[in-house]
């Protein structure tokens, strides 16, 4: 791999020096989020932006302005995500994705389909067995769920006990409109591949199309747009529902909208994204707060080696895990800003900074505990069940947004400078 | 394409000089079907041969001594089948396997799986809607339906409504056990193809399954073997099948048994089966009947140009449609034997025969016809019923299958001499 190299694949994220989100952006063929956007986002939902838009965190996404238009005029929109279960535990880097869903849900106060996809991880997972993988997305659940989604907007659905009816056609009419090359150009697979991992992107993309969920919007119902939320790196699979939608469009089917989240870094430095294969330093949300204590402790720091040359030199907050983790997990930018002169000219030393963050990601695994031990077989029940009333009303939030600062909003997004100009 | 050569696959059968089916056998891995299975499937099920059998024209197998001894045991066996909707009517030669079908259901008083394929024919047949394809799948039902299978032991099913739960959960153990380098050696398909037409064998290959099947069989029954009925070309998809089961028979999965029937010649001459792609002399089962005899009366001769010739050198059967066609539906063996001796010397006319073959497939059509129209909606639905009470019960037929002749079996299934002698 040469320098600047980043190889970014829905099974692979890795590079040599942090990750140019700006490139992904254009070789993905995205936007990025701006002030602006941001701001038509908060004037519409009359909602606040959240931390990790301002910060430039969830930072691209495709058709966003068409979500908002549709919500302006009333209309429902949808949101998709989904969860392949492989292990009892999902880490903090898993839950990004589901922390801000909730947050979406709450502003366009819409439905929500979680994809559990037991079929995918059995394909793509040696030595997993299909029943085990049945069983791991209702545990998985059990940690989505304790994000709080509304439960009568929200359905989580496995694919192994939920794909027929509409949702099957919608699969069908996927696989006519895929071709081998698209798997292989997109995905990299070919012959040596499995049939469940060659055909498995039609499975992920039916769900973009809301009529595979006649139980919720009414039957043959092509109408209701969806927002997918996800890592950068699932991005190929939704151009490929998108230009999939494009042959559809005969039939009413509209191209899903994305927003794209950044990587969370991995704790043992920042070339790589926070992944539980291979890897010890991984914050999983059943850890135990003195293991999360230990595991921050460890993560790579930008800081000097001895107390003395960090005074006198200061610390390199680009490279710093802790301090990238505090861009997610430190809500004031005040207290941020402050943190950040305080760290890179030397007054702050690593282990001030560390414990920071480590208490503030034990609070929020030890909530997230606690959410989940609410989670009873019968709320778990409430969530898959596909023939419950849901909930088709639209409330507007009313949240103060404050007053529209040009020159504030023109550094958020992808804009946004997390290190404060010290870097200028 | 040289002499001899013969092409064979799920999509296109064509040869030179008639299709050599013992190289098929070979081929494909098959047995033949000989007079000593035929007196052992009449023995153990009670029933008489079917004249198919008697005559090698269901002239192959795999493990259908295993279905005999199974059935013998007083374990129950259950038959799969399966029908691409692509047109409004159903011609002669989609009904042989079916008729037979029929027959074999009352000898093994078995359960009876038909999956319509909808899916499958909206991949592969351009410019097939998907909804029509559905349509036609209860429209083709009703064909099948007229065969007169047990209405309380016959499941017939169309994968676009059908597909999910223990169904679809065969469906990802068979994707996971077949890499595409199977699927481009067995069908030739390529990266060109749709993923539907890559991954439908999958899909075919499911309910080979007795779990798949938990409406009839009870949760997890993996246990029940089953038994499919086809043409020979249909053979690739099953081996497959075996595999894949072969992979399974940790979780218990029985290999499924095969048997096939060669092909019903085309009307226009022996080299290609009848199909209703871009050929006019096809007999469809709605045809009435001025326009079966027409049709009859042009199909290829191998009697002489004029009557004078004909009663001096007399017809070639092998290659009289004619003739080829009696094999099939005239049951008495002495008149046929009668015929054949006849027309051969030409002390008949092709005129002749043909009306003898008009008279007969006339009374089959119009039976058909008047059956069909006893298919209610009614009774369409009670067929498609995942949750009627299936009939699990097996009664033994008690038909007179006469005494055992070794020189007449010696010459029963493969070794039948549809020419009597007469081209030694």
């Amino acid at each position: 791999m040469q320098n600047n190299d980043q190889i970014v694949t829905p099974w692979s994220v890795t590079s040599n020096e942090g990750i140019n989100y700006m490139k992904l952006i254009d070789k993905f063929g995205c936007k990025s989020i701006d002030g602006k956007l941001i701001r038509r986002f908060e004037q519409v939902t009359g909602k606040k932006a959240h931390t990790w838009l301002r910060r430039g965190l969830f930072f691209s996404h495709k058709d966003l302005e068409k979500i908002i238009d549709v919500y302006e005029s009333g209309k429902p929109i949808y949101i998709y995500s989904g969860r392949g279960p492989t292990s009892e535990a999902m880490h903090i880097g898993h839950m990004i994705p589901f922390m801000f869903t909730k947050y979406i849900q709450d502003a366009f106060d819409a439905i929500l389909v979680v994809q559990m996809s037991c079929d995918e991880k059995f394909y793509f997972k040696d030595g997993l067995d299909l029943d085990d993988a049945n069983r791991l997305a209702y545990e998985n659940a059990k940690d989505i769920i304790a994000c709080g989604f509304n439960p009568d907007k929200t359905y989580i659905f496995s694919n192994l006990e939920t794909v027929g009816g509409e949702l099957y056609k919608n699969v069908v009419l996927t696989m006519k409109n895929m071709t081998g090359n698209q798997i292989r150009g997109t995905y990299g697979l070919t012959y040596d591949n499995n049939i469940g991992e060659f055909s498995w992107p039609c499975f992920q993309i039916a769900p973009s199309f809301s009529s595979s969920f006649d139980n919720i919007f009414g039957k043959n119902n092509v109408t209701v747009p969806c927002l997918a939320i996800m890592a950068i790196d699932q991005s190929p699979y939704f151009r490929n529902a998108r230009l999939v939608s494009e042959k559809l469009s005969n039939r009413g089917y509209i191209k899903p909208a994305e927003i794209h989240t950044k990587f969370l870094v991995s704790l043992e430095g920042i070339n790589t994204k926070m992944s539980s294969t291979g890897n010890n330093l991984v914050i999983f949300m059943i850890d135990k707060p003195k293991d999360v204590d230990k595991k921050i402790k460890k993560c790579f720091s930008g800081g000097r080696d001895t107390k003395e040359e960090q005074q006198k030199y200061g610390a390199d907050l680009t490279v710093d895990v802790a301090y990238q983790w505090l861009l997610y997990f430190l809500e004031d930018d005040e207290q941020l800003k402050e943190i950040a002169i305080k760290y890179k000219s030397g007054q702050m030393l690593s282990g001030e900074i560390k414990k920071i963050l480590s208490n503030i990601v034990q609070n929020i695994i030890s909530k997230h505990q606690e959410n989940r031990n609410k989670v009873s077989d019968q709320v778990l029940k409430h969530y898959f069940d596909a023939h419950k009333n849901f909930d088709l009303t639209i409330k507007r939030k009313n949240e103060d947004i404050g007053e529209y600062n040009e020159e504030l909003y023109q550094n958020y997004g992808v804009n946004f400078d997390p290190y404060f100009g010290l870097y200028n």
